[in-house]
């Protein structure tokens, strides 16, 4: 492996499961050194013990351990091959032409590909590459390094305009904003110069990322697609999975990304960074041709982690599943403050007392501000918890009034969690009154939920979108309530594959039964849960118990109530053979 | 560390994730020392950055690296005590002595607490302890190293009688079942003659276990119970959760491995061994003073691993949670088959080809019959799941007939499900043919269910059992059909936690109609999802959507399934226009 930074610690971390040797080079000792001991090589018992190579034979052994060097070093590099089977890389700002010779040399497998690697390394040249495969990315044009040309840019395609240098960019670093046609010197500067290129500036809606996976017969699968939200062009936070209104968004990122690392060579894993834009496109942003910060949380939240699929990848083993395993995840990165560690140990400290918080320190020797000394990966049963759970973690971090748009206070009773797992609908403002009781189950359940009106008859094209887009929002149960000719429940149940729970409201004729046949009676293939007339307390406790079907700690909260519920009637029990039923009776008004 | 076997090397890895650095006792390569690299003593960026120590004065680094010796050497023990921190151990057959007189003279902080391993490490005096603090165990006896005494015992207790080794003794070794009482002098050439002890024979259920951890303050959490199965005598499965016909079971295993614990002195993870007893009472039958196989599930399966919690523990940091944050797992031990490594290296080539298992090879440098080599852990949405991701695993082992036992095969149409997610019940056999097709929903979905008659008003009992039993068994919703004055939903609903589907069956008079308000107008508090008349098709395809709301793979089942019904029906609309309806009404018969 070249490189010995975090990626490569977690990579060899996840080889050591698999005991795969690995050597790695890196200048001194890089965090991803700490977690491999290179055997002498007499006695390599890692190697011999290596499963994987069961059929080899041991004679053939190569070690593995240290190199101490430069990754853009040929000589380093060249020794590197030799004593290994497959050359893969934890960064792409390598130096390609050393590869290919050391390739060519020593017959060393290089996954990627250097081509891949080559084309990636010069962002100008990945966008030329991907427009060429018509993968859809914003227009790219390449800039002379001087004012006169950023100034004409900035005229042709207005402002903001985005600069970005073409090679050794990473973390936002290489980029520049130009906002004001005076800044072109400046962005010269920031640019230090170097080869750039303007992008035309996407306003985009989301920042979403997919990790995609390519074995060496070019086979792909995909990771689910996240939310990515970045802070100073620096990733910050990830979210898994992608939440839309609209639920074709998640497949198409998904099929983007696929369809932009099949046209690389060579296997392993590839972060794909796209646009969502407002329109609901999916535009390319970058490519980064090994694991990638989008893809830590896999490590918990995933069934394969990135990093065994980029393993895998390489050495032609079968891909593992990229599934999710657990409900939500989301990865907080720790950024370096200033050059104290003092600040990170609070954080830490904090996401200690979080569960379902997994720390990953790096072990870098030195902090400073903005580097990535380690993330936090945070699951939970649903995306309101991970966002409760986040909550703490996030306030240790420096106060930022974006806090609460990630991690937002409890629900506020009266209004909509922005993370429903419950949605409460109704066919009129005049339903309230008899919906009203669910929402308090909900929330004297701590479960969280959105409360609207939706009528059939009245916004039919509402009650579409609204039904077809429930399940990609993270909604797990629609509550519908309608009276009379009662059409709701049954339409959003034809229109999404979550349950639907149907409150038939009582009208001021028929009693309801009009609404209760209009919501029972549905034909074979689509289902309404339905409940009692007017019992919108029963279809919360069913959304309750359909939620903590899978949940187990929620099933133990409806025991808990159902208990509290048999207490009460045994405790009128005993008032009733205490003080005799003519008294009770009286007293019961 | 002392030991540097698989449970030091888990322990490392954990480690490396919070930059704790550990130095390991043992000889030579051991696994865990693999997994870490040994620091030159005057650059450690390891220890520099190690987070949590960031308030300490980097001056006072003690380095982290490798001690090559016996872990019953003292001058090594005292070596390790000066070099690090907190002293713990991965075995608890090591020299106690050498670790007292190391603490003594070094300071070093021993968890747990010596006294605790010598308790531990001498299973008689293990037992007496545990009897002393009223934890329940089989009744135990201490035999003197003759065949008379032997014999004595066997007829005193009658047989099978179950000699162990007091000392030394792990994974089986050790233990031996005298069946006939001819066997005393076997017995004794099997114990070596070391001093041994008698238990009375626990005709036990299952083996179950549950991990717990003690913090420095004497807190103590423990992780879900699990069933544990060993062949030969040592552990070959793990499967968490327990389940059970007995809600309570989960929890009184819990209580008395906590109980258990709280009864020894210092800080770090137990791992509990229990039996089930067929009068649902719990033995203990012993206890581990570290992380243990039983626990290793926990790594993939839980918010905290339990090397985590034993390092969290250790270190005096709030201990993580214990929680599971997938609904199954299971746990798979590699043993080796011989010295060969390659049966391994097939088994470990399904794993990887099985989705949600995740490999750990320990990087032992010989395999040999019956060692641990690694494990396997398998995760899944189900524990239906988990056990058909289990079976390629278990085929790939030699061919055992206890192998479907564990992983049956799929289910067979007709038949109950042994890892049911819905309960199909009806009041009678005259409801089945109106139930069947809620069957063969569940059969095209695949999901595994079970189908029984239970009567209300015939089998009260019955009812109970199998509504308080139906989620400590796994289901997660039950679907109940019955017609006339239908109680069965409702009383289910009753004494469960989970969704009910009520399915009103129509009988001879009153077209169902009696039913369906028997069932739908149940009171505030216990809800049934109540489905149209007769449509068991519809009761099937809500529990689908139930689990499915927590089952992607399944929403998007749902999903197809609904479009293909859209399907179906635009293929009529465009035969009634290209045939005509006249034409077409005729061919509908």
């Amino acid at each position: 492996m070249i490189g010995g930074g975090q990626l490569g610690r977690m990579l060899a971390q996840s080889a050591s499961l698999l005991t795969i040797p690995i050597t790695i080079l890196d200048v001194g000792h890089s965090p991803a050194k700490h977690v491999i001991h290179p055997a002498p090589s007499n006695i390599n018992p890692l190697t011999s013990s290596n499963i994987l190579d069961a059929n080899t034979t041991p004679t053939e052994s190569h070690g593995e351990g240290h190199i101490d060097g430069s990754f853009s070093d040929p000589e380093k590099i060249l020794e590197l091959a030799r004593r290994v089977d497959v050359l893969t890389v934890e960064i792409e700002h390598v130096n390609v032409a050393a590869l290919e010779s050391a390739e060519r040399e020593t017959g060393v497998l290089v996954q990627p590909r250097p081509s891949t690697i080559r084309t990636i390394q010069d962002k100008y040249l990945q966008k030329v590459h991907l427009v060429k495969h018509g993968v859809p990315v914003a227009e790219s044009e390449a800039v002379a390094s001087n004012a006169a040309a950023i100034e004409e840019q900035c005229k042709k395609w207005g402002m903001p305009l985005m600069l970005k240098s073409r090679t050794g960019a990473y973390d936002g670093r290489g980029n520049f904003v130009v906002s004001d046609i005076s800044q072109a010197g400046q962005a010269l500067q920031a640019l230090k110069d170097r080869p750039s290129y303007a992008e035309r500036w996407a306003a985009f809606k989301k920042e979403i990322a997919v990790m995609v996976v390519r074995s060496l017969t070019g086979e792909v699968v995909s990771y689910p697609a996240v939310e990515t939200v970045h802070k100073e062009s620096v990733c910050h936070l990830v979210f898994a999975p992608l939440r839309s209104d609209d639920p074709a968004v998640e497949e198409r990122a998904r099929k983007v990304a696929e369809d932009a690392v099949r046209t690389f060579e060579g296997a392993g894993v590839f972060g794909v960074e796209m646009f969502l834009m407002p329109d609901g496109s999916i535009l390319v942003n970058e490519i980064a041709p090994r694991p990638h910060n989008s893809g830590h949380y896999t490590i918990e939240a995933c069934n394969t982690s990135q990093y065994t699929n980029h393993l895998l990848a390489i050495l032609g083993l079968p891909l593992g599943s990229t599934g999710m395993k657990v409900p939500s995840a989301a990865m907080l990165n720790i950024l370096g403050f200033s050059s104290s560690f003092s600040p990170i140990s609070q954080l830490v400290s904090t996401a200690l007392t979080v569960p379902g918080a997994t720390v990953h320190l790096y072990g870098k020797a030195e902090s400073r501000k903005g580097r990535k000394m380690g993330h936090i990966t945070v699951v939970g049963s649903s995306d309101a918890e991970v966002r409760s759970r986040l909550r703490p973690l996030l306030a240790a971090l420096l106060p930022d009034p974006k806090n609460t748009q990630y991690a937002p206070p409890p629900q506020t009773p009266g209004f909509s969690s922005p993370h429903p797992l419950v949605g409460i609908i109704m066919g009129s403002d005049s339903d309230l009154p008899t919906m009203l009781p669910a929402a308090h189950v909900l929330d004297s359940f701590g479960v969280p939920y959105e409360l609207t009106i939706v009528s059939a008859h009245r916004t039919a094209e509402r009650m579409t979108q609204y039904a077809r887009g429930a399940a990609s929002r993270g909604l797990r149960v629609v509550i519908a309530g309608a009276g009379g000719a009662a059409h709701l429940p049954g339409m959003v149940a034809a229109m999404t594959a979550l349950p639907v729970v149907g409150v038939p409201v009582r009208g001021s004729a028929l009693d309801g039964v009009d609404s209760m046949w209009s919501i029972v009676q549905m034909p074979r293939g689509v289902p309404v849960a339905t409940v009692a007339i007017n019992n919108s307390t029963n279809a919360a406790l069913l959304a309750i118990r359909i939620i903590g079907a899978s949940m187990p700690s929620l099933l133990q909260q409806m025991e808990k109530y159902m208990r509290d519920m048999e207490q009460e009637v045994m405790g009128k029990v005993s008032r009733l053979g205490e003080e005799g039923w003519e008294k009770y009776q009286a007293k019961k008004h």
